[in-house]
């Protein structure tokens, strides 16, 4: 194990820059922090480049057991707070690689459609729920949050393990599966749409969630087989995205 | 209306303290920020002691019309970054009285109960979601995130001033629902539960939902009427509680 006592070290450096996605995407890697989402990826055989401990983590967890080709780092608690996106650090991180291999569109489950869907914990949220609700794909339009947020990947929970979760254009997504013949329903806040209570749930369909204030792009709910909405029934304005991402998820799957 | 320019006024000194529930209870009062809570306010007809305004949205608004009975205040830009709970204030808070009048537990709608539900963003958006979804009360167990803490205020989105939000025991609440024969769902993440899919619509019912970690309490879970719960699909562990709510609120209300 290797100790890193100064926060001059360039290890160190460059792992602080990753909180911009675009340093995420030129070093080719990414920050887990806490035990919980790091023992996902270790369950998950993501590759993992190094973990990161503080020395109360270690001595409080006598018994672990990391595979010999993952380095491991000993960090001063000062140096571990510098790094950890929470006021308190569990005192375990993961220097995670960015998956590389180009994922194939699966369709014969249903696919989460977010179009510039911008608060991280909503995007987290969504992809939590699409995978609880038995989705396989998740497909992040533009504008959307990026997965390797930390805020994301803390509401995530690890969830970006277990499903796809592909980064693309949505019109040609869309255009793809309407090749193939799979439903797309966009949603609205429009009563003039269908009531989701209306679809009969299915076993393959595409559903596109929209941006937390504007909704789904104007073009895109041109060119969708049927667009639904959620009937509000007091006087709340509006659902929160992920919640009614939720609500329609478990309705409409069958 | 009034001027203040000086951080150390006692109203100011005052209202930097609600951000304690302890204060707000003694002082009876609470702050909202934002143009949308503030305009919620006034249109709900909720007692509003004070409206706090920053000179540049005073101008950017010339044509505001405050009844005579509530104080405005001008304050100084540094005053008002003091007061709010965002970073970039839009320049407009309001001073609110604490409702006094008891409010009666109406069970001709459905009410959501929330037994120690920790986080603020989880309890305002459960509260935004009941109000949608056209449940008449929120009953604030033990343990509950006050509402009128500044993220739960947030992620409410004014929903307090539609619907009731009531304070107090949860098994109390559950004998008084007991003699009127309106049943208690709680909820769990065992599916030896009933799935909530097999539960029949109903118009009057209580959804006990429980804290992120632990659920719903195993006393609570003894005395409902039955207990429900989400089956989970995928691989992840847990849905997010708000999202949880949302899903059973609009499957079991008629």
């Amino acid at each position: 194990m290797n100790e890193i006592t100064s926060s001059q070290n360039n290890y160190i450096k460059s792992l602080k820059k990753l909180t911009k996605k675009k340093e995420r995407t030129s070093q080719g890697r990414y920050l887990l922090d806490g035990e919980h989402l790091v023992g996902e990826a270790l369950k998950s055989g993501t590759e993992i480049e190094a973990i990161l401990y503080s020395r109360e983590f270690l001595e409080n967890h006598s018994n672990l057991s990391i595979s010999d080709n993952v380095e491991t780092y000993l960090l001063s608690n000062e140096i571990m707070k510098q790094l950890s996106f929470v006021p308190a650090p569990q005192g375990i991180m993961a220097v995670v690689k960015l998956p590389t291999n180009k994922v194939e569109l699966k369709t014969n489950q249903p696919i989460l459609v977010l179009d510039n869907v911008q608060d991280p914990g909503n995007v987290g949220t969504m992809i939590r729920t699409a995978d609880a609700a038995g989705f396989g794909t998740v497909f992040l339009g533009e504008g959307t949050a990026d997965i390797y947020n930390d805020k994301v990947l803390r509401s995530m929970q690890g969830s970006h393990f277990h499903i796809d979760v592909i980064e693309g254009t949505i019109l040609e997504l869309m255009s793809t599966l309407s090749e193939k013949n799979i439903p797309v329903y966009g949603t609205e806040l429009n009563p003039q749409a269908v009531c989701y209570r209306e679809i009969k749930p299915m076993e393959q369909f595409a559903l596109v969630m929209g941006n937390e204030g504007q909704g789904v792009g104007a073009e895109i709910l041109a060119q969708t087989t049927k667009n639904v909405y959620i009937p509000i029934v007091g006087e709340a304005e509006s659902l929160n995205v992920a919640v009614a991402a939720g609500v329609l998820m478990f309705a409409l799957k069958a």
